[in-house]
């Protein structure tokens, strides 16, 4: 009999859900127990309603299983939500209510002043909200979020820069893969030999998730940090991997060997980097001229780490760099387990 | 007995080279005279050692053309350079030597400072450093050059700004064309499906010909631009067309609707407008949230306008837009094309 | 005063729809009267409506037009039908009935035996059968159509053939466009670096298409060709531009010289081939080994010619070439023009 | 101390040569002792002479590794060579002269009578010609081939509907990925958007490789099959992976049904079926319209299967079906890799 951890997924069919699938599928803790999608496909075998994308097939036995309803009734503690924000919005907090541990990736509430926005490796400490959340709400389960795929790529190296040298501007252009879009997502017209220069709702999703990591939990409480954030969000012609070519502004201005140091010797706190999703290197510093590519980086330490590149500096503020990170990976199914594993770490699993 | 002034085409076997041969079929002004590329491919016909990329056939009559070495005995009374750097800046003087008109896209003589780096609607006034080369070298031709491909594309919209606001920093994140890597070029396994976050030598002259063409001529002198810029340079997978996200800082911060008016109400100056290769407006601007896109607005006005879209404010500067325009037409060889009409019109070729 | 045939678009806010828009701006003989639509669109003007996906924007005086719903009661002597099938099979008929004359694009009538399926320089004769049309009907208007892509960009090459050597059996795989998929069409999720080795629907066309257009028709009845053809059709990841692979069989096996001879030469009948849309050649030939290319070839004479290469014999059949056209100019909006140019010519739009 | 059999590479910095650096990084018989380059790249670390366009890094310990010369003096039993076509007509037999079990991939000695091109799921016993290739050339060492990448994909499903059904006829029309074309191999202007109908001398390859592999061996004496192959070649924009499209004739006329029976029941013959590189399923059947798809399907049992979808009959011959499989894996190193494990377990490796 197993002992692992019975895990449900909300909106398991998507591509997010499809990449939930797909990591729990050997997964040391959890067990994937149920899979719940909307009424449309609930009642039926996976296999007949999910339009698998990913390369091959899905895991053995998961083609079969019966699709559930989006209902908390799942044979599961932990649920991964991967839910459209307006459906998450109404669903999740009924499952917290019911004694689930959600874990989401939606954006639904993620700004919500209760409900944890985390990165292990980047603010851990900020699951002290979790105790006014319960307080408030009155649940015996919880809501823990992830951040949207761009910031987490790029939040990760703006961390141990930020603890070094006090970080206060940054300016952010991205080139984003089409998998962030969903499927059916871009028309294959729209994004063939072009850029769309336009990602709805990134770019404001990026200034506001960047000061809710960045920022401290006191008592309870968490202030956003005072980083003024300019984004450029583009959609370009690339399958997985987000890139961003960043420019920073510090209090104390490093140089870009002091900068490559700091990014190289970050790790994840004591109680993340043991975790079984945590990269052994959350960022990996490259310094060919050319790289990071998100073809051939974005795939790094089972795509849970971030590769950067070109660190150099800056005319305008003080730094230059650009990083690439895997949007479904640790961007998306990657980074709510993760957050799933400090959960149970941490005791919130019982 | 055509009256159209005779012209020839420096390296015009390669991707540039081969736009003057398609961009002169039937120019009003102009006429191919001559073909001349480096000593492997002269004496041959054209259509057999040209590597003909662009859609279709050369242009009737162009195949049979032999190919003539690189040497000042062409007759022609402008030459057009597509040549490599190195070549240039040994063979372009050559022909300024024996008495050519030297209208060049090369790098090579760019920053020299009695070389003019023209585009005509910005700053057709420099041509006054002609006397000064003249004199310098005496020399019974000149030579006068056209901007980088991506400058050209960035600084069309700089000048009404900076004209009327002041311009002062410039924030600039490029996803380049592949056709501006010439052929072969990059290689198909390094840029399908991916992203490279690298152009040799591209962000530098970014900023140093930024400075000279919004630059001063006063007295034969050029003072350059005060103007700080800060460049990521990036290559995609799109086939012709630049894309440059722009975040901009003024002396006099200008809201979008007034940059969006001075935007739109740019024209050339007198004597630049009506020349034939003219756009009737340099600068295009579009109002819809995903445009500029370069697969479809890199064409605009005979692909010699400037596409600018997403103006809208920047909490880190003052204004941020997006600009698409097409890099072998507007930023090279229609941009050579154009400085050559404004010298006739000018009365420099005689 | 225009003395243009004011025309109509049914379906004119789809891909081809568009198409059809752009084509007609400038035709000599046709004027753009009415854009019709469904309920859904039909009273807003056409840039509202209409998501323009081709490069810059709808001509002039286009996109204030007022979209019409799909009702015969437009001011148009002939209707351009870019429906979709299960649409063109009701609306059509109402239109012949109501006295327009229908040019359609769609699959809907197609295989009738009193329908006309055309390609002017194929079987411009089978025009006989609008006789039987009518009698039958009892229309004061009529129904012609035209091929699916696929089957336009090949059939064109095989008549010659088939005229000089007898077409008995055809191998033909297909390399189609996104473009023939229409608007969202192909997810770029499933087309980004792929190959997708099915069409809907697109091998039966091929099959049956191809015995009608080499048919005959004899006394006002149409005879099926005795062609035997096999098909796989495949999607690539290419804008525009229908490739295909052919091996063919023949009553009297040609060389691969003869074959070059026969396609080089052939023209469309007299009172075909100076209609407005007809290409001057409606086959090109090319020697190079690595022509013809869907990007370099598909345009050839504004889109209307068929380009053919790599001709050679085949070990299993007679004759190996491969064939290039554009889908939505020759093989879908251009196709419908010159047949409705062909009408005109042959006194059936009065 | 290591017991794993030392390999040496041959042609080590290439596309093919990085393949079985990455292959044979944590194989269980073989362990990379030496890597064998040009004269340019000998004396040098690998990572310093190597561009490595896989993803990530080469694995660890490699890229220290100094490169050797093509000489025969390397520190192992077996080399598998990755040269280049002519360099590898010289350098093979100096190697086998000089006792090495040379398992190559390269083309040049692919068809001399006493040469096995070998399969191991198709041809094992091919290897009785290797008696007959000590006997001539008075080897200790020899020589084994492995097959094109295109030809392999094709024949592992054509050998078991030969066994069932005496194959007879094959038209096959490839889609090629780039990565089988080098490094840098196709230039992305020539690629990009468009099908190049031609890959140089691919089908004369797969017209004899078939007949090889399909041949039989009786007193070492090899007879080729009589099977008539007609190709098509082309390129598309895939990065791994080759489709091809089939029509096939036999003997006796299989069902679709019987088809897909005898592909699904394949497996490689005893002794090969356990080795360490061996598929489970040499052959995997889908039965979904739209695949096999070679981003979906290419890396199936680690790329060692070859994907079968679309069975179904065939109007001109007698059935018709599309193949995927991995160009580089199983088309490639991997290939060769699972002959020198064949090799081996014949105990041709002392």
């Amino acid at each position: 009999m197993s002992t692992r951890i019975p895990i449900g997924i909300l909106g398991a069919t998507g591509t997010v859900g499809q990449r939930f699938v797909q990591l729990l599928a050997d997964h040391p803790w959890f067990e994937v127990a149920s899979l719940a999608a909307s009424e449309r496909s609930a009642g039926r075998p996976y296999a007949d309603v999910c339009n698998w994308i990913m390369p091959g097939d899905p895991p053995p036995g998961v083609g079969e299983m019966i699709v559930s309803p989006l209902e908390p009734s799942l044979p599961a503690r932990i649920v991964f939500s991967a839910l459209p924000a307006a459906i998450a919005r109404e669903v999740e907090p009924l499952f917290a209510h019911d004694g689930y541990v959600v874990c989401s990736n939606a954006s639904a509430w993620r700004y919500e002043p209760n409900v944890p926005l985390i990165i292990p490796e980047v603010n851990a400490d900020h699951l002290a909200l979790i105790e006014q959340q319960r307080a408030g709400e009155d649940w015996p389960g919880l809501i823990v979020t992830s951040p949207n795929c761009t910031t987490t790529g790029m939040v990760i190296p703006l961390k141990p820069l930020d603890q070094a040298f006090g970080l206060q501007k940054v300016f952010a252009t991205t080139l984003q893969a089409i998998s962030g879009a969903g499927y059916p997502g871009i028309a294959s017209l729209d994004i063939l030999g072009n850029v769309v220069p336009y990602v709805g709702g990134e770019e404001e999703k990026m200034v506001r998730e960047t000061r809710l990591l960045l920022g401290r939990v006191v008592e309870d409480c968490r202030s956003e940090a005072d980083v003024v954030v300019s984004a450029h969000a583009n959609r370009v012609q690339v399958l997985d991997g987000h890139t961003i070519c960043l420019s920073l502004g510090f209090e104390r201005r490093p140089t870009a060997e002091e900068a490559i140091a700091v990014l190289t010797d970050f790790r994840g706190p004591a109680g993340v980097r043991d975790l079984p999703s945590a990269p052994e290197h959350p960022i990996l510093v490259r310094l060919e001229p050319s790289r990071p590519q998100p073809r051939r980086d974005c795939g790094a330490e089972g795509g849970m780490a971030v590769t950067v590149g070109r660190v150099r500096e800056c005319p305008l503020l003080d730094l230059r760099l650009v990083t690439v990170s895997h949007n479904t990976l640790r961007g998306a199914a990657g980074g709510s387990i993760l957050n799933a594993e400090l959960l149970v770490a941490k005791g919130y699993v019982v």
